[in-house]
C-alpha cells in the first residue's frame, strides 16, 4: 500500500504505532504541539536530510535511515552536555512511497532513541509530500541544571579529547561510492551486501552510526571546557571550535593512531580521521588536571593562536581544514 | 549569486544577518544547539512545507513565504495557550537558488516573529540541498506556568468560539488556481498582481497569513476548555476536536455569517468557512459563563455526541467534515 492510497490519517496511525513514549512528554503526538517538562534549560537543534545529497535508499534500509536520523541529532544535543528528551520528525515523500517504508523509518528512530538515549522518544512531527524522501528532525535536550558546554570555552593548555568512532563513516561512504555506485555516482543496491560483509565496521558507521550520547552529559559533569559534535570532518569542526575559542587545536598523530588507527579490525589513516565526515563523535576540551571521562581519549592540546596562525595543527604543522559543505562538495563518485 | 557559488559559510552568514535575537535564547545560532530558558513547560510543533504541494514561488515572494512559514507554526504554539519563544528553520534548495531568496525568506521569518509574537525569533536551523525548495520549521513555546489547553477538554454546553480569518485563505488559493495557474495546475506568476489588486484580503490571507497569536495565551488565561489551530478546514479540524473531547461541535450559520460573512470587503460563504483550509485561526471552547476574550466570537456550542452521532453539525444537521489531506487531495487546478 502506498501513502497516496492510505491517506494521511492511516499513515499517521501506522507511524505512531511504532513509537514509544518519551519520559519527559506530558503530552505526546496528537495535539497541536507536544508538551515537555524539563528540569533545566532546553537545548534544541534541527537538521534536514534529503534523498540524494544526504542519503540513498539503495544503500540504507528504512530502519537504518531512521536510526541514523535520530543518532545524528541526538549527538548535537549530547555535544551541549544535555540529555536528549525528545525528537520531532517531519517526513515528506512521493505519493507512491510504500507506507511500510515510513513505518520502518519510525521503528529505526524509536530504536535509536531507546538504545542511545533511554527515555527519549519521538514526540511530534508532520507528514507531507515531496519529489524525494525528505526528513527533518528536531532534537530537544534537558541541561538538568548544568550550564551548556559551548564551542567557545576551550583554554590554552587544555587537553583535546575525542569520544566515538573517527573516520570510519567517511571510509564507509567512500567504499559505497567506489563499489556500490555507477560511474555517475548513482547508488546501486546490489553491491551493498558484499561491502557489509567485507567492511562491517565502516558500513555500520556510515549506515547506522552509534554516537556516544551518554558521554555528552558525562563530559559536562567532568568539567569539559568546550565540546562539539564532529559531523563535517574532524579538522573542519576543530577549526570551528578553535575559532569560537580563539585558540589553536594541535593534534598528535601518534595519539590519533594509537586510539583510532584500528577500529573494529578496520585500519583508518590519520588523513581519514581528520577529513572523513559524519563521525558524530564528541570533540571536547578539558583542563589538564581533569580526569577524562569514558570513552574520551586525549588526541592533542589547545595552543595559543599566533598572529595569522593556523586553527588546526598536526604534529605542530598547520593543517588545512577539510570536510563537508552541502552546497559545494560533490560526492567522490560524481 | 547562487548558493552553490557562495557555499554554506557565506549563505549562513547572510541568512543569520537577517535575524533578530530571541529573548528566551541564552545561546542563539552558531553552536551545536540553541539554549532556551523557559518559565514553564515547553510546547513544540514541527511542520514541513515543500514547493509544489505546499507553496509556489511563482505566487509568493521570498519574504511572504518566510512570513507564512513562521505564522503557521506560531499558530500551533498559540493553540496550546503558550507564548512562542523560538523557531528553528531548516532550508534546502537546489544549488542554483539565488542566495537573496534565502535572505528574503529569513527576513520574512523574522518580521512575522516580531509582528505576531514579539520576543520570539529564529534560534537555529540547517542548510541543505534538495530538488525543490523545502522548509522545515519547529516552533517552541513557553506555557509560563499555565497548563496546556488541549483538544480534549471541551464540555457539553461550552460555547464554541473562533478568532482569526475564516475561509479567506482557501478562497485565495482557489482564486490563484483559477486565475494564476495553467490547465495543468502549474502556477503562473504574471496573473498574481491583478489578483492582489482585485482580491487583496483573500490573497493576503493565503500568501501572508496574520493569525491572532496573542489570542492563544489570552484564551488560556480566560479559561478556554479546549483549543486548536484550524489549518485543514474548520469542519475537519472541528471533527478532530470533537473526537478528542468525545462531543459534537454544533455550528450556527447565522453566527458564522454575522461574524465572518464579509471580511475586509470580501464576501465569504459558510461552505468556504467550513472547508477552506490554511485559516490558522484559533478554534476554542469556553464555559458558558466565561467572558470571551478578544477577538474570539461565538459560532456554536458543544453538544453531547449521540450513539453513531456526527462530530460536526451545521444548524442542527450533520455536516460531513471536509478539508486538506496532503497525500490525497489534489489542487483544484490539477
Amino acid at each position: 500500500m502506498t501513502v497516496g492510497e492510505a491517506g494521511e490519517k492511516e499513515v499517521l496511525a501506522r507511524v505512531l504505532g511504532q513509537l514509544s513514549h518519551a519520559d519527559a512528554a506530558a503530552v505526546g503526538p496528537g495535539d497541536d504541539c507536544a508538551v515537555m517538562r524539563l528540569a533545566g534549560d532546553l537545548v534544541v537543534t534541527s537538521d534536514m536530510m534529503i534523498e540524494g545529497p544526504d542519503f540513498r535508499l539503495a544503500w540504507h534500509t528504512g530502519f537504518e535511515l531512521g536510526h541514523k536520523l535520530a543518532a545524528t541529532n541526538l549527538s548535537d544535543v549530547a555535544a551541549m552536555g544535555a540529555r536528549p528528551v525528545g525528537l520531532t520528525v517531519s517526513l515528506a515523500c512521493p505519493r507512491d512511497t510504500k507506507v511500510v517504508l515510513l513505518e520502518e523509518i519510525a521503528r529505526g528512530l524509536d530504536a535509536a532513541c531507546r538504545t542511545l538515549a533511554p527515555g527519549c522518544g519521538v514526540v511530534g512531527g508532520d507528514l507531507s509530500t515531496a519529489p524525494v524522501l525528505t526528513a527533518a528532525v528536531t532534537a530537544l535536550g534537558d541541561l538538568e541544571g548544568r550550564p551548556a558546554v559551548l564551542r567557545s570555552g576551550a583554554k590554552v593548555g587544555d587537553v583535546v579529547a575525542y569520544a566515538g568512532q573517527l573516520g570510519l563513516a567517511g571510509l564507509g561512504l567512500s567504499l559505497l561510492f567506489a563499489e556500490a555506485a555507477d560511474d555517475a555516482g548513482i547508488a546501486q543496491a546490489h553491491a551493498v551486501a558484499g561491502l557489509r560483509a567485507s567492511h562491517p565496521e565502516a558500513l555500520a558507521a556510515q549506515l547506522t552510526p552509534d554516537p556516544p550520547i551518554v558521554a555528552g552529559p558525562r563530559a559536562a559533569r567532568a568539567g569539559a571546557t568546550a565540546m562539539m559534535d564532529v559531523s563535517d570532518g574532524l579538522s573542519l569542526d576543530a577549526a570551528r571550535l578553535a575559532a569560537a575559542s580563539d585558540g589553536t587545536l594541535a593534534f598528535d598523530s601518534v595519539a590519533l593512531t594509537a586510539a583510532f588507527g584500528v577500529q573494529g579490525g578496520q585500519a583508518v589513516s590519520v588523513a581519514a580521521m581528520l577529513t572523513g565526515g559524519e563521525d558524530h563523535g564528541l570533540l571536547a576540551t578539558f583542563d589538564r588536571a581533569a580526569a577524562l571521562p569514558e570513552p574520551f581519549t586525549a588526541i592533542g592540546e589547545v595552543r595559543q593562536r599566533g598572529g595569522g596562525g593556523a586553527a588546526v595543527l598536526l604534529d605542530g604543522v598547520p593543517y588545512e581544514p577539510r570536510g563537508w559543505d552541502p552546497y559545494r562538495v560533490l560526492p567522490p563518485g560524481a
